[in-house]
């Protein structure tokens, strides 16, 4: 197969897409530039917003090359929206700016520098090697309800469904090919309020204080030991997130108590029987729940997809990337419903910070990698 | 004796105190009405304004009316503020209005009405009886920096020390009579910052989360026996009254966790013992404590004065009070500093509620008791 069009430089297509601001929920501007590069390189380009307030309207992208009749088709997933840039940036955060082997700018590493990495690699495959899409989101750090979801409802009413799906997300540590996701644990946030009686600190027996039963729950959740880890998975964790009385007055017994804790956990829970669990430790202590289970854990067993993203990487870096399950969720969460999906993408050690920055170079190996990951994923 | 002047109506005198506005901080008419009252009386009155913000200014009254050279010196202690009327008031909180058998309004009994009864009670009272006082201040419900404390060195200043100090607030509790207030247990409020490390709950071990630590010692300081009362107190109580994290992200470990107990301690211990006490426990879980000790412990312990008091509340009610040191604070943890003082007033059903009203017939009653304890305190 020989080069179908001239190659691209994802520095340069990383760049156009980081002097967007595209805060989430992203609109407008950055979906243009993105749609314009797909669009020179043959891609169908379909985008639309989803969802009203207040976790929407988002708006989103799905982009289409078909290959051959009956060809295999993998799909790249990411998102164009960024976190905010925050305070004590170096250089403005939407003009990127290149220092040293660096290049500065909101989205550098999550996940704009992917997607152009992603652009990149695609350029140098043919159409006739198979069906390529992307899958483009503009609210990933956000609520995410009307993001990914919305596209998967989209490409499940128009047929077009991946066989393999690789996520952008920075999932690098140290060196870019150091580690790639092969699941993530599953989310669940659980709201807890102990309900009492006001009164006056002078006359306790007058009232009904909700803090201790809140904090002897909380102590219990504290103690709790939900598994020692599982085969692909670390040992599940429970953090207490939040307490709120908001009670001013220094004579006053409150009324309520309030707290919040959220639970990462690993294949071996579902997130209903976790919320199960604390509802029946919170009733224990006459404390009332409210839970979201935000995701659950999911796993692509290492195989075939896992192998040839290993390939990818070992030749173009030399390293061996880990297969983890570790961090936080990301959209994959929802996307394995509908296919294998894995996440490889950039270091993320500048992510959600100041300063965030990629090794332009990283750029260049990435897209290299990608397009090895294209190549192999279609059958070639 | 014969009576000095005609008798006075403590309702209608009440009336007049009640119809001004005059929450925390009083000033201004509800000292007018006072002061034109006293002055009737004999008494020299002088008003003056002490602090400044956030604390103050705050208006006082000192008013005396000096016996014979070597008499005995008895003086009312009281306040013209009251707390905010709030909602759902039957008539206008401000406009004292007879209904039944009953006078609404704000300050019926906490405790304008106390201090028309005292006003009424000293107008059976002759001037050869004795040097009688009222130290009245315009903040007890309030920070009370600048109010009794303010009085108290006026009175130091001049020399005027009473030999004995009956305090008004509204102890009895079902009937007129059935309780006074010989101590007041001491209070302590104690801030609690447990301080840690922020991160993100899919990365715990890169974050110090100061909930749990909190958390541990909140249950142990709940955990905790002060003291199983001692002969004239119920034993000391410690309440957490507030909890304050502030963290809005469901996913992120916050940095800090705070919160706040009161402890009402009885004579068995001292404010700064305490302290240092929860101190100790809270530097085992690295949480910071910060203490503002409003009041240490006191008690008159029962004797004459006590012994004056039973008998002029049985002779005008055939009720024995009960000597207690249950309830609030009240300013008689700085008057006790001066000189022996009894808290004796009112029923405090509605203090400090909506429709508070008082009994016409107890304010009645209430100033025939006043009177007996005036003429007893003064050694007739
Ligand atoms: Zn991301
Ligand atoms: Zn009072």
């Amino acid at each position: 197969m020989t080069d179908p069009v001239p190659a691209l430089d994802p520095v340069v297509l990383a760049e156009r897409l980081m002097a967007c601001d595209s805060v989430t929920p992203a609109m407008g501007a950055v979906f243009a530039e993105l749609s314009a590069m797909l669009e020179l390189l043959g891609f169908a380009v379909h985008r639309f917003v989803a969802g009203e307030a207040p976790d929407g309207p988002v708006e989103n992208l799905v982009a289409i090359r078909q290959g051959p009749e009956g060809s295999r088709h993998f799909a790249f997933a990411g998102h164009l929206d960024v976190v905010p840039p925050g305070e004590g940036w170096t250089s403005a955060p939407f003009a990127p700016e290149r220092r040293g082997e660096l290049l500065y700018g909101r989205g550098a590493v999550d996940m704009k520098g992917s997607i152009a990495s992603m652009v990149a690699a695609v350029a140098q495959v043919p159409r006739e090697a198979g069906t390529i899409s992307f899958l483009i989101t503009g609210d990933e750090e956000g609520p995410a309800r009307f993001g990914t979801v919305a596209i998967i409802d989209h490409i499940r009413a128009t047929g077009d469904l991946p066989d393999l799906c690789l996520v952008g997300e920075p999932t690098s540590v140290h060196r870019l090919g150091d580690m790639a996701k092969i699941g993530r644990r599953g989310s669940v946030n659980i709201w807890l309020t102990a309900k009492g009686a006001q009164g006056h600190v002078a006359y306790p027996h007058l009232a009904d204080n909700p803090i201790p039963r809140l904090v002897a729950l909380l102590a219990d959740l504290d103690a709790l030991v939900l598994d020692d880890g599982s085969d692909w998975f670390q040992p599940s964790n429970l953090e207490i997130t939040d307490l709120a009385v908001g009670n001013p007055a220094t004579n006053v017994i409150p009324a309520e108590a309030r707290a919040r804790i959220s639970i990462r956990f690993n294949d071996l829970h579902r997130g209903e029987d976790l919320v199960a669990k604390v509802t029946e430790l919170a009733q224990a202590h006459k404390v009332e729940t409210r839970a979201i289970i935000s995701g659950e854990a999911f796993l692509t067993m290492p195989g075939d997809f896992s192998a040839l993203l290993v390939d990818a990487v070992e030749a173009e870096t030399g390293l061996t990337p880990e297969l983890s399950t570790t961090g936080g969720t990301s959209d994959a969460r929802f996307l394995r419903a509908v296919c294998p999906v894995i996440e490889f993408g950039l270091s993320n050690a500048t992510m959600h910070k100041k300063d965030e920055a990629v090794a332009m170079e990283d750029l260049v190996v990435l897209s290299r990698i990608y397009r090895r990951v294209t190549l192999a994923a279609l059958g070639h």
